[in-house]
């Protein structure tokens, strides 16, 4: 018996007639005699326009509350689904994140699940009935409900397959795939067939947008065989996110993302000691803030300095106000920011055993004019800040370099 | 310790202004030191939608699912009109039906309360919270959610108030209570200042659509003391619901009302004997229709008559499938149905004592050459059958014939 989870994301249930759609391909696999738990997310546009409410009364609205108005648009999803799958002949019913239950910690507006309660949606499996489970919700000990955060539908989706220890997790979306890079800069971007857990770990939180970074860490810690597929084809392909053991053809690099969403903070005029750097990360660290890509340049008389970091640029405000009330402590001369800048990532588990990389890369974007702010390395990925102007740019000269455009072999 | 339920109808909480407005008048009650609890509906026209879509994926929708779906509309409001309250200083926390929990039984879509457990409302009403509770709601044994029928969010507050002991229920609407008769058939009908449980409950079954009818006949079974004001004024004073007891002045006739939703059935050349009436309403019982005035014509001969009764409308094709399928049982020659057709009551705790009330009734309609088809009484209350084209023109002269637009004394 083979155990499935199909998770459905905005667009997929937008309106009537794509939920029957949805219907439609729930039915084909159950038709096969597999056993089908479905996730979805709200109809597109719904949790926007609820958000926008909850704006609308308070900018400054209680989480918890805010919890209980935009959860409510993955319900009303979970009930047209089961009603649809019904007219089809397909016994199915809803669940709620708390009828589940979906167990979260308390952290309203992202909360992470903590367990999942297997019993009853097993119960539904095994008399043939299709559970349709509300993603990106859960219940916390209180009994409250709570939400994972934008993208949550995905974690909801892979963590119910986790639990259901189901064959397969396969995630329906708006795309066909996770593809070499963004087809919007790129004309000649890539679908891949497989991409490796690490990769897609490092390509989600680097910018691309398929899968929340969460739902792929928990698919690489429990193993799950992910999937992401368009619901808009007939018969789709897709690309498996696996084991960097189940692809036989590796390739070098995987993928080239980019990331809008961040902000360069200047600390000019700093002591050149170590003391320094710890209560500047420090106050972040109390902000809240992730600090992301670090440069320092050393001073030529040991004395003073500049000190360049990126945030979020969600969080820069916080992050300024939190270093101006320590410009004592710290002591800088001046603080600067800039948010005209972007992140620009190459991703790829072949860079673990090929050398060369790095320096293919910057000479692709020196070839192009392109100054690079700063650099952040891991084993698998390579970031780079540039100015926001030349995103574009970048992303294409680089998918040229390294022949993105068609497959190569590690 | 003045312990008050106020509830907010469709229309009080349409938009995001208004939901303010709301929290406004929550603030006034608990800003006098009375603990307050907070009913909603859904933001008006949103239940509707809900509804629709229901239908439009599947005509033939799973009750519950459709209650999973709809439902969800006052979860909207319970978390805006908390965050509203708690941006005015109140402490508030939203509550959806099986938070509090509000249990019922399984009959999705029209569900009964069976009870409500009130101590994690009493616990926020002790700590100086409101509880803002998701109205038309509850939540039922195998932990599904339920609905109560439309205008079910009245019965929830009037239930709520039963079980918290509540000093008053205050149900807030868009018009500023009872009336003599519907205000847009007759100019000078003429608000009540307090009308009995019985009358009440008389008027809401008959087609008055201020409350509905369960709420009331539960707020007379707790003695809670209900109370209907609008939403839209400064310090309403509204129509007070109570005992009999409690109204010095009364009237003899409080109201006219008119319901639209009656469809006649005759059956022609019935045999004239008690074993037939049996038949035909055993036959509308299994159907689960209620059958309500009924006409018995005495046969001259003592053998063949005809039958006629009144059905809801909406039950109009199941009364007639029903009766046609046992022909050959009941006996008859022919099946007729006429849906141009008015009930119109008069309703009055003042006709226990006083008498001619039946005749002055007739005499009214007769001068203005109206037909009656069928007449049914109570102790407090006659209703007479009419052709529909008649029902403003009856209303109106039996509104004038009783002088309701002015007060009387009984």
């Amino acid at each position: 018996m083979t155990r499935i989870v199909q998770k459905f994301g905005g667009t997929s249930v937008a309106d009537v007639d794509r939920i029957k759609n949805v219907a439609r391909k729930v039915k084909a696999e159950y038709d096969k005699g597999h056993q089908v738990a479905v996730v979805v997310s709200a109809m597109a546009g719904v949790t926007n326009s609820l958000v926008r409410y909850c704006q609308d009364v308070s900018p400054d609205y209680d989480a918890r509350e805010y919890d209980a108005v935009v959860s409510t648009g993955e319900q009303v999803t979970t009930g047209l689904l089961a009603i649809a799958l019904q007219s089809l002949g397909v016994p199915a019913r809803s669940f709620t994140g708390w009828q589940v239950p979906v167990l979260t910690d308390k952290a309203a507006g992202k909360a992470r699940i903590d367990t999942i309660e297997p019993d009853r949606l097993k119960a539904c499996l095994e008399k043939g009935i299709v559970p349709v489970v509300a993603g990106f919700q859960g219940v916390d000990e209180d009994g409250r409900t709570t939400t994972l955060g934008r993208g949550g539908s995905d974690t909801s989706a892979v963590a119910l397959a986790a639990v259901l220890k189901a064959d397969r997790c396969d995630i329906y979306t708006d795309v066909d795939g996770v593809y070499t890079t963004d087809p919007r800069f790129v004309k000649n971007a890539r679908k891949l067939d497989r991409v490796t857990y690490e990769e897609m770990l490092e390509m989600a939180s680097l910018g691309a947008k398929v899968l929340q970074t969460r739902s792929v860490e928990l698919a690489m810690k429990y193993r799950v065989n992910l999937r992401v597929v368009s619901s808009f084809e007939e018969n789709p392909v897709g690309t498996i996110i696996c084991d960097e053991d189940d692809i036989v053809e590796k390739e070098i690099i995987s993928g080239i993302t980019y990331s809008r969403d961040e902000a360069k903070i200047t600390l000019a005029g700093v002591r050149d000691t170590p003391g320094v750097s710890a209560a500047v990360f420090d106050a972040m660290a109390e902000a809240n803030v992730c600090v992301d890509m670090i440069v320092q340049t050393d001073s030529s008389d040991g004395k003073l300095t500049d000190m360049t970091f990126t945030v979020p640029q969600t969080d820069l405000k916080k992050a300024l106000a939190s270093l101006e009330s320590r410009r004592e402590r710290i002591g800088f001369s001046s603080l600067m920011s800039d948010t005209d800048c972007v992140k620009v990532s190459l991703v790829g588990v072949g860079m673990r055993t090929h050398t060369g990389i790095a320096g293919k890369m910057f000479k692709a974007l020196s070839e192009k004019g392109i100054n690079v702010q700063a650099i952040a390395t891991s084993e698998i990925k390579i970031s780079v800040l540039i100015a926001e102007d030349y995103a574009e740019l970048a992303v294409r000269a680089l998918h040229a370099a390294f022949h993105l455009d068609r497959k190569e072999e590690g």
